[in-house]
């Protein structure tokens, strides 16, 4: 965690991607899943972005044509947000708008799992999930028992590099470390506090927190790889920063919330530890 | 913000219909959005009405007429919501249920904006919105990107005199000052908190709370202008309050819910600016 | 509240549920209103549960056969939600998982109050409410306005006794004190703050938390009876320890969250009183 001047070649551009959010303030529309929509919109506020929840499918198509960026997170699928979804996309495509897919529990339930799997051929700009949720979104295993990861980082890596080859996007495994892929590179991020998997929805903000970093790279000179890297350094520094004020889930929610707000973009470079891989 | 004999006659309503809320405890049906149904529920908890959410349309139709007072916001529209607002709106129309109506977004959005207008003509007794919501509600602007506000509170005068003007209600904008108008009354408020639109929900539980005063307002000779009004002082000076212990958002959010609860009415009176335009 | 040797055969086996759902994270599967999904996920992760929330009908129908209790709340249904729970139960009695009936605001809305009886024939592990929706739930009553509980506990005796006959499972009825009744049992719970009801979701997520100990229970040798006195003990023991450190509702919620994380299952013995009533 020294600021060594090794480091700053890999910092300096998570450092601009949170500066960018919060000077341009994407609009990210969510189309997530029911139990975490509130803490979602406040992460997005927290971190400077602007959230909007838009679920029928002819306002949803429309209003993926207006966004920064598109979140799809599969969490509670119902036959109509799939229509919305499918409406989102279609326009996030024509319209060049970066969307996001978290392939919540994918692997267990079937329905879910063929959906998820035919996003993967609607080109996401990034696809951010566990271990468990990675390899079976690959069709490599057999996924989770609802959203606890089983598997470890580790043994997700071939998968995600897979899906990497055929998206052309950016794939994030979270874990113990989070993993980062892309076509050239391959990116350990260290971070965050254990009390985090204790509050519903960390991961699924992270997924959004993805959408906004990528709705505002592209005026920015941030690339897709460095903003998904910036949002798990933001979420997992604030984590971080909680963790050391919590006496319990509760008083995390609130510090993390309180702490994504206030760090600065330097603090989040500090707190996290981030280790490239060689190609 | 002395208490000075003048201010007397503007305040002690307000004070009226916040203790109206307390004393009551008026039973608000809410059709809102899937982003804020916690949220809304625990202000209005916390400012002493009773929330309940029923969405099916064969419920919704009943219970508006046992509540006290109906929300609708239109926030994250389906059609099924659209048919339980409709019955809702019906039954409470029959029953006179005071009922408000929150354009979450409307302007941005063809689906919603046309719902919307047609709600105006059915007789809400209250409105309120930001200033892109209000305007393009009347049918004379845009609209917000999403719920942003991206007009001021004073270019939404003639728009909200003109929903005054068809249905009959008060129609209420939210920004830096707040704007209270109906048939015969003009009045601005400050209070409030920086942090506020921060936190997901603060502006459509503001919504929730015009119902609740609106519902107790009637047994306790209280007006709608000035039920309107002491909601949008009850939530803004507890907002006040919750600011001066906040770290940020998280804490904000928590510090508020307790304030909303905790705060004497004579203290909102002392909390607030009102200031009445002469006709 | 002395720890007298008296207390011991009846505190046990509450300590060694609480400790059960620690140890083995049992996987509930929540159908339940959208009001309350996140603040019932933050609930079952606090008490040591893994939450999952599966709404689509064909996934909810699979899923019920996987998890390790099941929640069936009718806060808000709607028609998918209807199809899903029927789903759901059917699974669950096939599978013999365990699954919780909670009937809220059943007597005042007809469509809820069919279902809801309904699902009594479907064998249900256990059901717990308030006295209105239990008296209206065995069909002696009118039920409350809402969710308020308008009838006190001892008027519901009787209909908690009716259902125990028909289910062969656990009532619980919530109020000032809690009374849970079973074929050979009576038992009275006094524990919680006044506080509680001032938070939404409480109740509703005690709902779960029942679910989550019944769900443990089998492998832990654990009764019914005592999986259910259990979670309603966690939950007011956990209310207690919160209210001694809150300041209104808002700093209540996160510290009740905080407390049913941290606080011992020898502690939880200690905070609640319990009176076993003699056959």
């Amino acid at each position: 965690m020294t600021d060594s001047p090794d480091r700053q070649p890999i910092i300096r551009p998570v450092v601009e991607s949170v500066d960018s959010v919060r000077a341009s303030s994407p609009l990210v529309h969510c189309l997530t899943n029911a139990v975490v929509k509130e803490i979602t919109a406040n992460v997005l506020l927290a971190v400077g972005a602007s959230p909007a929840m838009v679920e029928h499918p002819d306002e949803s198509r429309v209003f993926a044509g207006v966004a920064d960026a598109v979140l799809v997170n599969v969490g509670t699928v119902s036959d109509e947000q799939i229509a919305a979804i499918r409406a989102a996309v279609e326009t996030a495509r024509t319209a060049s708008v970066p969307w996001v897919l978290d392939p919540v529990a994918v692997g267990g339930l079937p329905l879910r799992t063929e959906f998820a799997r035919d996003l993967v051929g609607q080109g996401p700009a990034a696809i951010r999930g566990n271990a468990s949720e990675i390899v079976a979104l690959a069709g490599l295993g057999h996924g989770g028992r609802g959203v606890d990861a089983t598997d470890g980082v580790e043994a997700a890596v071939d998968a995600a590099r897979s899906l990497v080859e055929r998206t052309g996007g950016v794939v994030a495994i979270s874990g113990e470390r989070d993993l980062i892929v892309s076509a050239e590179r391959t990116t350990w991020l260290t971070s965050g506090h254990h009390l985090m998997p204790r509050v519903i929805g960390t991961g699924c903000s992270l997924g959004a927190t993805v959408a906004a970093c990528l709705g505002a790279a592209g005026s920015a000179g941030v690339s897709a790889h460095d903003a998904v890297l910036a949002a798990h350094a933001h979420i997992g520094a604030a984590g971080t920063l909680a963790g050391r004020e919590s006496e319990g889930p509760g008083t995390f929610h609130v510090k993390w919330i309180d702490a994504l707000y206030e760090v600065s973009s330097d603090d989040i470079g500090r707190l996290v530890e981030v280790r490239e891989e060689s190609a």
